[in-house]
């Protein structure tokens, strides 16, 4: 699988995209402002700009994509307004993989430049420029940006990890992977992260900004670990039911597994500190609820919801494996487990929030 | 008719595509090498630039995209063999409309870089941002582009120009439009170019270049001047003929006026000169036969292909007014009436290519 090509949110904005269905994404969001207000309100204040290059990487696209954006802006107007400052010129780079939804993106972009006025009232020139490419390469300039956030896309590698044929029943690493794919994807997770790093501190100036928001884990060996990403969890044991049902062959099911990581917040930091070019100000774990996906405005069930929530992340890389014609079947089955497992006890995500300061 | 909105070459990849039917432009584009290379070369070697930021202004979405960036990074890597200099870092900014299919563009980067890898052997990193927006509004931070291209964007206008109405029979100005509908024409276009140049002043840094071509007339009053844009004559004779058969309504056709001016050489100049942020280094008159649309290589007829090309620019503001369903009818009509000029003589277009360097 070439992860560059297939990993993307889906796309447009119909009933099954990532744009109707990432309210619990920016939930999650809303809880780490602080982490981001501190880091701007020091960048500005240890500089004071006139140009702000603000990047967003793993922008998607949907109501998130200029969610962070907003927020920083308005946070920067305040400042300036308080320390009567000229506004800078913002330019917002606005990063995915070339499979993401671009255009669905530049169409938003009058609206988004409306609500900012309604937010920060008057604001600084702001250009916008969407960035192509995978952010585990060089895709900006050298020395180009003041200030990087990613929320939720740091989870997902490179690629799968080489060595993980074994993980038979599972698609990603669980408490029943055998431990040569749990260190396969650890590797994996090592290799990606530090070359995250490396690329983001050519590209980011010496003290710039950077705030990280992923999945993760309570703990290295979080024995609840499962509880990080459930919902890879919940789409295994659909694919399995279908296995049985004889719906998907076996070999299929067998041969998929999914670049993703949900580190712990130590091993988060070993590669900062290994890397050498970031300090972290502040690192927190958190948690969030799967509820935070239902919006009760909306005419449908609980289940229903959150069962779109996990197919507008989940689709695009079943499809490729297992085809266009079984997704229907497969979110049918997630709905039928997820709403047994809501009916046992709250479900939640881990989150990792990290900010960190480009040092010389 | 929000032009910033609707003004777009048909998108996608399928038959009546842009992207299918642009070989015309690129031929075009061929004649002006020499007035880019010596554009560049002239940068180069006054700045050595560490890097070098390069926007293609109305990029549109196809073969033609990346055609001139590649020619530029060749030419400028050559320069660098040959003064053995290292590689520049470049960032290429592709701009259009938001309406513009910029997922087509984005999903085409690699075999970009392969090409480029081809011709122009090893070359320095290669940063690649799409920029939507209108050209007559500033899109780039201050001070912050060494070259700028674009070519057959800078004809079409803003918006069309206001107190049109009289102008029955015809969809821009012809030789049978009325003074005031000249009038109207003349001033749009000076407003609109001088506001481009106006915003490009602040964009491009201090002796930085620019190199434009656009659909021209070979005099201010060129009594042939429908040669210049002898599509949309044929396209205005179609939906005449329309008309007469009761398709469209007379009120619908006198209703529609495109937002197209091909300036003379003359009045391209005047505005340089009024704005006084560039100096005019070159400026060359060319014409290019129709005939280049044609690629024998496709199994179709001469008339099909050009008429394909002319649907993949018209298409999508004929649609906004009158209605997908006609569009089939429309351009059956227009090749028939095409066939029939051909027939008659070899039909040209007239082009203006002009470089210019930022003055301080």
């Amino acid at each position: 699988m070439d992860v560059a090509q297939v990993l993307h949110m889906n796309g447009g904005i119909g009933e099954t995209s990532y744009a109707n269905n990432s309210l619990l994404q920016r939930k999650a969001v809303s809880l780490t402002k602080p982490i981001r207000d501190e880091a701007i309100q020091c960048f500005y204040r240890e500089t004071f700009p006139r140009s702000l290059a603000i990047a967003e990487l793993g922008c998607s696209s949907g109501p998130n994509t200029f969610f962070v954006t907003c927020e920083l802006i308005e946070t920067v107007e305040k400042l300036c307004r308080d320390l009567n400052h000229r506004s800078p010129e913002y330019t917002i780079f606005l990063n995915d993989l070339p499979s993401n939804d671009f255009n669905n993106i530049f169409k938003s972009i009058e609206s988004f430049k409306q609500k900012l006025r309604g937010v920060a009232g008057g604001f600084g020139p702001c250009y916008i420029a969407g960035v192509p490419g995978s952010f585990y390469g060089r895709i900006f300039p050298t020395n180009s940006l003041h200030f990087v956030h990613s929320s939720y896309g740091l989870q997902w590698m490179s690629q799968v990890p080489a060595g993980v044929e074994n993980n038979k029943g599972n698609i990603y690493m669980t408490s029943t992977s055998p431990l040569n794919v749990w260190n396969a994807y650890y590797h994996q997770f090592q290799r990606d992260f530090s070359m995250f790093l490396k690329c983001r501190a050519q590209e980011v100036v010496e003290g710039g900004y950077m705030v990280l928001t992923l999945l993760g884990r309570r703990s290295n060996n979080d024995p609840s670990m499962n509880k990080s990403c459930l919902i890879w969890d919940i789409v295994a044991e659909a694919l399995n039911h279908m296995v049985l049902e004889g719906i998907i062959r076996e070999d299929q099911m067998d041969s998929f597994n999914i670049p993703l990581y949900t580190p712990s917040s130590s091993e988060l930091e070993l590669e900062v500190v290994k890397e050498g070019s970031f300090t972290a100000n502040h690192l927190e774990v958190f948690e969030t609820s799967w509820e935070d996906a239902y919006d009760e405005k909306r005419n449908d069930s609980k289940e229903y919801q959150i069962t779109q929530f996990m197919r507008a992340v989940a689709e695009p890389l079943l499809v490729t494996h297992f085809g266009e014609a079984v997704m229907d079947d497969v979110f049918r089955h997630c709905q039928d487990i997820l709403a047994d497992r809501m009916s046992k006890g709250n479900l939640v995500h881990i989150s990792l929030c990290i900010s960190l300061t480009r040092t010389s």
